[in-house]
């Protein structure tokens, strides 16, 4: 690999090969790790530096592990023996935001609560808000389809791209997509390349639907006597064709691992909290019913009446997961079910954390049946037990007619149970399309199908 | 080809080859004709009817039309000599609809209005809303991923596809998608075949997200003294951040038109009418505010204020297409431009009548920047400057960083501007996906891309 690492320091700007840059490369936040580490990392400072590298490991048949802010949690940019990490995060600028046609046109790079942030001063936002946003990258988020809390009024980062710029394995720079907000023009390239955690193409670019940001958001919470009561109050808003624009809910034990974290006191008030937003000109309509249905069953209940009390309905559910990993190590799950399966998709974690005796920690998008089961544990190595509960989450979900994964991705750790969700005539079709796109395989592989 | 049909008969459960049934089968309403007739009907009555036809095909390298109601526009559904269609309107079953997770699982020949008013009795509605939704099928709208009115709140077809049944070219059945509002396992698959005409598979079923039916639904209209000051107007609208549920746009010669055959007075009040909805629990106020903004520069102003104002409001838009046709035949195209160039769209239209001294009738769904300018014309034949006007409709579109299809898709009638707008690379992609998924190029062969 000698001759390959001479020829690529000629042809891209910035290549690396020092040990603590490879064992950062190595990584993402998924808690695995990949057997070595990689070759190189490329830190591409433009488009011509990702088409080069993906020319010459073409060429040298070199795998190319595509990257952005390395926040994904299932493994997805895990680099490992002699893989070249290929690092597109300094592709950051905000090219251009078109407040008319609500639009902007962004690199890969650009971390998406900046690309937030930008938008605001022209009335608009971008809607998608996975919980990494302050460090993740809007290529990332476009590699894994990534989700958030607005999902459930907005939906997930695919509702959001218009077009795509992606470096093809051969090195072919491709525009996908279009400006306009419709379009049928050809097949949808753009859909296919989002979610496909880098094994088609390398995203170096996006334009990006943005929205009207809403002048106004309130927000409802209610504790309930069980998860299940809780659940219930969520799906009988999807009944009642409520349409919130955040709806959470934590369950008993993540609320008290908060209260020990935070000094807070939520889980005096329930063994559940659920936590609603609606939003913009029908705000306060919509959040006096979305209040009216969810405290029908409740222990307590309570209104935002302002942004700084709706923050403070909010900070149980930001600081869930923080909480969880100071007392240890955390394997954090993504199921995702249909909604009105909610209840049972609880009652099957109880199960399941009782059958293995381990702490399973729980909190759900719950407007979109996303849950997020978090599996305690300490010590460096996955135990047993855990990796056992974690693969009884995943058949829940298909027994509810649910997916293994609402808005994480597949990536390294749920390739197995991919297979089993979808058969083996779609994975098949996932095999000849990748090979169409990058017959020599040097594209992420083993990642994603 | 008399071996062919042979096995086919023996396989399927009705096949045609009588005169009438080829030439109803030959067409669609694009108003272009292939060379000469099919070989055969099919008309399906089951999923196994579709798998044994496309395996039967593969083998003796017969071309295959799939067809639903026939309602297309672009010339999609055109079936000339040799080629057997695959009529798929007798899979019309609603086999559920699901209130509580509020989707609808479907086969493919379900007339689209069909399905909105069954989805009704549970308080949904299916929300895509083609102008052909009282004859064309679900299967139809999904392979041209139809638009609507509704489009510029509620998506185009894509946005309410959850996943599909789709017989492969080798006859295999996929399942792809899921029942989940979110979901992020393996390539999207679903988005590939929806817009795809045909060409990758042909859809039998599908799992479709319904939408809370909107209690009230407002409208108001205005009149402008041109087109421009209309146009502009629309794009107004966007730049204030109001959120119509419906927003059309009709010229002054379409309004003339509709006068003629409907013997209303649109006319009277204006070179051109914008007609804009709001629904939902905020209905009220966003009208109020949809209104003000219009009327600023109208000649004319009326609001809707119960469902039969509403619904006299729309008459005219309703009309438009049925009006032109009375006198004449019709090019209908469908260019779709960034909402911020509306007004420089209806300019260029203007130009390119003048031009060829040829009448052009425009409407658009003006939220979503994606005009239909007709071109009338009379007898059996296009004449050329017809078809060059129609040709640089495409070039206006493109020269505005638009796209020569909003929502009717590409066919056999727009090829060659699909390469123009795409370019090779695209291309050629497209090219290497339709050989993984139908390597003997038997699917609707020469349309799409």
């Amino acid at each position: 690999m000698t001759g390959f690492l001479d020829v690529l320091r000629g042809a891209v700007t910035d290549v690396s090969t020092a040990p603590a840059d490879l064992a950062t490369a190595a990584i993402d936040r998924s808690g695995a790790r990949p057997d070595g580490l990689p070759l190189a990392v490329v830190r591409a400072v433009d488009v011509a530096d990702v088409q080069a590298t993906l020319r010459l490991a073409g060429e040298h048949g070199v795998p190319v592990v595509p990257r952005g802010a390395g926040t994904g949690l299932a493994g997805g940019a895990l680099a490992g023996r002699g893989a070249v990490v290929l690092d597109v995060s300094g592709l950051d600028r905000i090219v251009e935001i078109d407040p008319d046609d609500e639009l902007a046109v962004v690199e890969a790079g650009v971390v998406t609560a900046e690309l937030d942030r930008a938008a605001q001063k022209s009335g608009l936002r971008y809607a998608p808000d996975p919980a990494s946003a302050e460090l993740s990258t809007i290529g990332g988020n476009i590699a894994t389809n990534a989700g958030g809390m607005r999902c459930v009024k907005y939906g997930v980062t695919r509702e959001a791209v218009l077009g795509l710029d992606v470096v093809l394995a051969d090195g072919r720079l491709l525009h996908t997509g279009r400006r306009t907000v419709k379009g049928v023009a050809g097949l949808d390239l753009t859909a296919l390349f989002v979610g496909s955690e880098g094994t088609l193409g390398v995203v170096v670019g996006a334009t990006l639907r943005l929205r009207p940001r809403p002048e106004r958001t309130l927000t409802a919470a209610a504790a309930y006597d069980s998860v299940e009561a809780a659940a219930q109050a969520c799906s009988e808003l999807i009944r009642q064709r409520r349409e919130p624009s955040l709806l959470e809910l934590l369950d008993g034990a993540t609320l008290a691992v908060i209260d020990r974290a935070q000094g807070s006191d939520f889980a005096a008030r329930g063994q559940a909290l659920v936590i609603a937003q609606a939003d913009g000109p029908a705000a306060d309509g919509e959040i006096a019913a979305i209040a009216d249905v969810l405290g029908r069953e409740a222990t307590w209940s309570e209104r935002g009446v302002d942004p700084e009390s709706s923050e403070r309905l909010l900070f149980a559910r930001r600081m869930a997961l923080p909480s969880i990993e100071r007392f240890g190590r955390a394997l954090i799950e993504d199921i995702c079910v249909p909604r009105s399966r909610l209840a049972a998709a609880f009652r099957g974690v109880e199960r399941i954390a009782r059958q293995y005796d381990v702490a399973i920690y729980a909190f759900a998008h719950a407007g979109d049946g996303n849950l997020h089961p978090i599996v305690a544990y300490d010590g460096p190595e996955l135990p047993d037990a855990v990796r056992r509960a974690g693969d009884d989450l995943f058949a829940l979900a298909l027994d509810l007619g649910g997916t293994v994964t609402g808005e994480h991705g597949i990536g390294l750790l749920k390739r197995d149970w991919l297979a089993r969700e979808t058969g083996p005539d779609v994975t098949a079709v996932y095999g000849s399309i990748k090979a169409a796109l990058d017959p020599h395989g040097i594209l992420n592989p083993g990642k994603g199908f």
